[in-house]
């Protein structure tokens, strides 16, 4: 690779997966300008290799492409248009004053004429929705905007290898694939159908997976320590089972080292404002999202005892306050106990993970994002699970078949009796032991709702019926 | 009154509730023999003028009547039945194999043929209904056995002015009526329909909206205090409106006075057991319970912080960790401002309290509670609320019109969306302010459910459509 042919890139917000990204570039033989709030971060960035832009503006002098990688709406807001130095205005105030063209190459203070701004950082569909009408506010309309989320690790930040769902018009796509393509693992960058806000949605669906399924493992661990189990057992029961899922095979890891203040691979404050989205968004959209609700709560509750800056697998110290390693029963070797014991916790996370499909799907179909990529998108991610492997894909065909005015047989499943059967054994098991059950309190109240509405012999997936009408 | 024609009446659970019904039995002439398996309040009774029995099998003797207060189903069947010692078994072993007959009145051992026995402890229906087998198992058939469990504060139970829920065959009620009188208040003795099993479950409905109009109360006091509200104005301002309930008053006051550990009238753990029977029922019933689930779990944390001893008006703690008084925004006198936040925090509640009638309701329905008498006991009862007497009689004339064909409109009351609206409003402030919402964000989410089957423009007492097929 010629690093001269590579074009030069702006990078705003360089922290866990921003310096990743960015670094990436580099290495990818781009030239590359990054900026962030904290000195520190771009000092670290310098030493990778890249530029450190003395300012805002400055990290978009030059810049073909521009990536915004910063935490928060708010804050992209600020850093792209709202403060003095901003990365997008075409024209410096002070400069303008004195005559002097934005383009003047003395002066390369904000983004170049036809820049393509791609905006990767996880902000409401409604924010990514707001850029085709603020950038002819402002006189931009030069600027081809891609509202770009990503998923994963800081690691595969790193690698090169995110996931990305990108929205935009067909130009801006064309514009910003070379970038995407380097930033992304070649089967995992998803152009999203729908345009601007579609990569944006697509994201929150799949957080609404990410967002249960991070707190499910919690749970699941915090419940099986109260049960006596032993946590290393739980763990490699649960991952060759079929309720594993990514985030409990990537998190239980991490709560078997137990070094949550220490070794921050994804702090809490992260998921927790992911699902401060999704929940604020279903308001928006009027959609009753009851598992991310719950999991919302517990989150502050756990902001509020100070896990904030946590790893989120610390989570878990709300459902057993004490440290997992040494809280099994060492006393009871009954084998047949801990098998039954196990079972629960298996049980536990195989409905709250069909209970957070059926509430995913109906939500990504509600927002008419297509179901088919979600699913592909979904199981390549950190989203994934066993059952949403089986079950979703069994709840999506439903829906296609439904439009299509079709109902064809499939391999069977348990049923929705069965489901809450089964749930009930744990939830009441937990009970006895006052463990709280918050996921999995929610998920049989779904059950329920399911049988309540005759479901009650049909195949668990019908469980996304509770949506319908 | 004199003394001499009343009869003796044993008592067993000299709790807080317990103590304050017998001593006033003795106020009122009975002779009563009292046990605990705590020394210290058979002492504190005796002292009120009581007998202090030497033993469980002890304090049956003689007995026309027998109460047993215990705090559980599983601490009521060993002082019943299953101890060595057990109150209502026939014949003391020992004795037996002496020959002697248990009518002996040298060996007044255990509950004489013909006695009433109360149960007024708050245990699982399931377990009242146990009785009718369990006493003819045991060669007593002889018994009259009253499903009575009783309601409100210690004061009310040492005034004799409880409500109590009493189910038992037509012979049964007639022998337990005077005594069952001479605790409750005229208005308040509710001879319920259906027999034994029906007082269990009318007194589970009503604690419906006890545990979940406890934690409303807390949740509202928090919310506010996380706005900046005085909590003085804040419980002014909720008592005087109809987001006033039953809880919010009298648990309210107690949050003004931030004493929880050490002026305890209803500890944490007594609300988290009525509510752990009513999951529990539910579970066994299929009947889902999204709002006390809710409540449950974070009842749960709280006993896991250490809250269990203390009053449950403490579980304020679980919103705003620090004072209540002092946290107001003492900067802020904006009063617009304080309105506004103010009206948050009435919507929150009475939202919650028409989502709770909604859930109680149509769980008491499900149950073939007289609806009719429910709701006059509710409004009598701690669990009241000016939503339920207002709601509350709408969703019941609605449910009995639907029985019988009919449609009558109402006065109008707001719609589902108005609801939909006004709760999202609230649940975004506080995400705004990381204060969690359990209960707000799942009333929401019911609203939300109703809007989906299509309800969102009928009145929001049609929320309880979510529980129908």
């Amino acid at each position: 690779m010629a690093t001269s042919q590579r074009p030069t890139v702006g990078f705003v917000g360089l922290g866990a997966m921003g310096f990743g990204m960015a670094a990436n570039l580099v290495k990818e033989g781009y030239t590359v300008r990054g900026y962030d709030v904290f000195p520190k971060s771009i000092e670290r960035f310098q030493q990778a290799g890249g530029i450190a832009a003395a300012s805002l503006s400055n990290s978009a002098s030059g810049c073909e492409y521009y990536i915004c990688m910063v935490a928060t709406a708010l804050q992209a807001q600020a850093a792209l248009f709202d403060s003095e130095d901003a990365i997008v205005p075409g024209k410096h105030p002070v400069c303008h004053s004195k005559g002097i063209q934005f383009t003047d190459p003395n002066y390369p203070i904000a983004l170049p004429q036809g820049a393509t701004l791609l905006l990767c950082s996880t902000v409401p569909s409604s924010y990514a929705h707001s850029f085709p009408s603020q950038l002819p506010s402002i006189g931009r309309s030069d600027i081809f905007f891609v509202d770009a989320p990503v998923s994963c690790s800081a690691r595969r930040a790193a690698n090169g290898t995110l996931s990305i769902m990108a929205g935009a018009s067909d130009a801006a796509l064309a514009k910003g694939k070379e970038i995407l393509a380097v930033m992304s693992d070649t089967n995992k960058l998803y152009l999203v159908p729908g345009g601007i806000g579609q990569g944006s949605n697509m994201k929150m669906v799949h957080q609404v997976l990410a967002g249960i399924q991070i707190l499910a493992a919690s749970e699941a661990m915090g419940f099986a320590a109260r049960l006596g189990l032993d946590p290393a057992q739980t763990y490699d029961a649960v991952v060759k089972s079929e309720s594993n899922s990514w985030m409990f095979e990537n998190r239980g890891q991490r709560m078997l080292e137990e070094k949550y203040s220490t070794h921050v691979e994804s702090a809490l404050t992260i998921i927790l404002k992911d699902v401060g989205i999704i929940t604020a968004m279903s308001r928006v959209h009027a959609f009753p999202t009851p598992l991310v609700t719950a999991a919302e709560q517990v989150y502050l509750q756990g902001l509020s005892a100070g896990f904030g800056p946590n790893d989120d697998s610390g989570m878990v110290r709300m459902y057993c306050p004490d440290p997992l390693n040494g809280a099994s029963d060492k006393t009871s070797d009954d084998s047949q106990t801990a098998a039954a014991k196990m079972a629960l916790v298996l049980s536990l996370l195989r409905y709250v993970h069909i209970a957070a499909a059926a509430e995913a799907i109906a939500y990504a179909n509600s927002l008419n994002i297509d179901l088919a990529q979600f699913y592909e998108l979904v199981c390549a991610a950190a989203g994934g699970s066993a059952m949403f492997s089986d079950r979703g894909a069994r709840m999506i065909r439903g829906i296609v078949q439904s439009a299509l005015g079709i109902k064809e047989a499939e391999g069977e499943v348990g049923t929705i009796d069965e489901a809450a059967g089964e749930l009930s054994a744990v939830v009441q098991e937990a009970q006895n032991l006052k463990c709280p059950l918050y996921l999995g309190g929610a998920a049989l109240n779904l059950f329920l709702l399911a049988k309540r509405r005759g479901l009650g012999g049909e195949p668990d997936t019908t469980v996304i019926g509770v949506w319908g009408p």
